[in-house]
């Protein structure tokens, strides 16, 4: 389907803030952006880069003031993600060289301490694909979606113990125990169809059969209709918004839906 | 500026045909994209991949039957190139390693040929930015801007000897005589406001005094308002559309102009 | 001084085990491989690449029974590292972008919680180099060394609280104090001549005045001598051994002298 | 096999001269580095560095005066190369996008003008290896090998024309042809055991059903016992020694055997 989202940001700082933004979806994996629209007011000068998971970053100083942006695309994406229970997994010495990196524990994901409770949680499954729909399924019913129990500081290890949080906490602890079971997995950040209320989204993928799947414990259902704006190891790597200093963030307004927005 | 550009494709195939397309700008260099477009008709499955200048590829396979593209973008951009006469010559030990490969001669930049000339042109000037402008100013006087006078094999050598050519020759030229100097050169294709008549263009860049300068042959002035879509060491890098088998193009229309184009 | 080190790794296991190694230093960074030598008993096939940090990594499948590995250097390296406590804070908006995810908190340096710690330790000193030094220093003071007090889960953030540690403890409570400051920070694993119990060493690197600086809070003075194998975000980045599988390490040998060793 | 081999060179330089230098394989494709060396005399700084081909690159300043260079290596090899008949011409819609470049034309391969006689070679042939074995069988049939009818600026072109050259050409004349094909082709310089008379060789890879394989148009046999050095499009790519100035060659000696030599 054809996917129209985009974000407002309002923003002030009462000094210029060096800042780094991930706000520009990029085509790939499923997804082609058919257009987009980056808009500052004020302008100011952007660098624009790519970090070595491929994301767009857009450097900038945010001006003193109030300083907004909004960003608006659409991107052909697709109608359900890709289910695969016959994925198998890759052994250890099969993986491509430039994917081993999403085996390692990071800041939020801390898999070398919940390898435990992995292997309690995929008892019964066989390797692969099941292993991954297990610990989904595992998150989904058993920890608790619930704004506000949750912040920045959050990793998988808290949230395995306190049992509740959001998509981002969801994320973290699902790729935490698929890489305790030696299965890469990644962090995603995007848009997704639909979802109430609306905002911004996180989810993840495990590396099985040669290739990404997405899995998102937040979902009922292997709904597709996202964009992805940015990869990563964890949160740590796809901030949509890094400050050098203080901005206050005054109004922020996310939207993905079926028709264009103005 | 603002500058709004844009081409329409509009193709046949006999067969589908795997086709790579670089028909995609970045932000970067002095340019920031604030919206673009690309639509095909049909549409199709593209994979987009950077390749190792950067440049954004597109590639897909066209289907047999009629077939186009239309891309739009909207670009700020600078109305005035950067002209440094006292940007220096980077002494080779110096050079930065990625932008070491733009010494080296490529297939239509024989610049381990054309030494001789090279100091000829540049003789009595000040090593740096006054030797590449004296090298485009002497291209701009001596070789006659002339279609139909060179084609897709047409080298640097060539039109040394010939002394006529078009951009992408004009381009070849002055990469070529730089790099015998030991100064990086680069091939740039793109957008140029305003060119008469109409199309897409090339130049070139020289790397001096630690940064890429813009230099064009064809331009009496050194005028901005340029949108850089793709770089690399020669036109074998930059080619906007190559087809693995036959493809007709029926149609071609270029623009950039200072207000949006339906 | 031609530094000669090497290390002499015994192992055992008893099903054939993929294995990826990080033993093979390389030139850069104030070090020049003169020799090297990696020597497998038996000899099985491995597969060399080279990761996103630019560490040599060594692919291979452990076979069962006992297998053993000795690698010898001599590198020529600087006696005495740089010093310059004038070397200043490269503002945000300055770092390279490929020095920006060094900023970033990861596994073990959770440098998003010790912020406060930082500007207590860092009061009164003028910003840039003055700040890490006072950071190694008050390490280097306040963490007492200690075999056995840490683990491979050990992070920032617990030795912070215990207050006790290893080389590699001490690297990732610098680093972690660093980033919080906004100061890039990244862990190297090597061989550090007449270290005392010999073994692998491990020290950090800060980002000032647009390079790296050593600092190693493990040594009462700025002692050079050093090889460095590996650079990563933190130790989940550069463990000289990683396992999928059960290996037992029979004996270990490490070196790092002014006259080579048989 | 263990294959020994080095290089020594001597030099003399009247003026300080920036050089790179490619002199050290590195493990992969078939071969992995058991043992090296690389002594200067005087020692002078070096930097070292990987360049996009994945070449170590060694960067230095000749001093003035003479300077020399002895590199030793071990690498254990493959004795016999892969042949394979039935490996199949890859479509270009399935050719991974880092292998893509090698399907251009280069400086030393006009592929864009050698189709002609590429097709003549091959016809009759079934798709994939057996085209390149007749591309490789052609040239050794029709090709003189003859020192003195080529230099540095003899290109695929030159070659076609006048049949005589040595290994870098008929490498040259073998990737064009195999490119004019759409079958990616790609320079290798590297040690070939008991080459007569000894020096530094040039082949090619081509690549078919997923991965390169090695021909060598000067050889009878598909022989292997060889080390590569470096890869790239063509010579241009690949020069063991690139000087920004005056050096002379004063001596120089090649050898790989399979005993050490002093």
């Amino acid at each position: 389907m054809k996917l129209y989202a985009g974000c407002f940001l309002k923003m002030e700082a009462s000094l210029p803030t060096p800042t780094i933004l991930m706000l520009r979806p990029r085509s790939g994996g499923g997804q082609f952006v058919l257009s987009e629209e980056y808009i500052m007011e004020p302008h100011v000068a952007v660098s624009e880069y790519t970090d070595s998971y491929g994301n767009f970053c857009q450097r900038l100083i945010i001006p003193s003031g109030t300083f907004s942006i909004k960003t608006r695309t659409c991107v052909e994406t697709i109608d359900e993600i890709d289910v695969d229970f016959s994925a198998e997994l890759v052994p250890a010495e099969d993986i491509p060289e430039e994917i081993l990196s999403f085996l390692l524990p990071s800041r939020y994901c801390q898999s070398d301490l919940l390898g435990h409770m992995a292997l309690e949680i995929v008892e019964g499954y066989p390797q692969g694909y099941e292993q991954v729909e297990a610990i989904r399924a595992w998150i989904r019913k058993n920890i608790v979606y619930e704004y506000g129990t949750s912040d920045v500081s959050t990793s998988a290890l808290d949230t395995a113990r306190t049992r509740t949080g959001v998509c981002r906490d969801f994320s973290h602890l699902g790729i935490s125990l698929c890489r305790s079971l030696n299965i890469p997995a990644r962090m995603v950040v995007g848009y997704l169809y639909d979802l109430k209320p609306m905002d911004l989204h996180a989810w993840f993928e495990a590396y099985l059969g040669g290739r990404w799947y997405i899995f998102d414990a937040t979902q009922e259902k292997p709904v597709g209709k996202r964009i992805s704006i940015a990869y990563g190891r964890d949160a740590a790597d796809v901030a949509l918004a890094t400050h050098f200093g203080l901005v206050n963030l005054l109004e922020m307004n996310v939207w993905a839906n079926d028709t264009p927005q103005e």
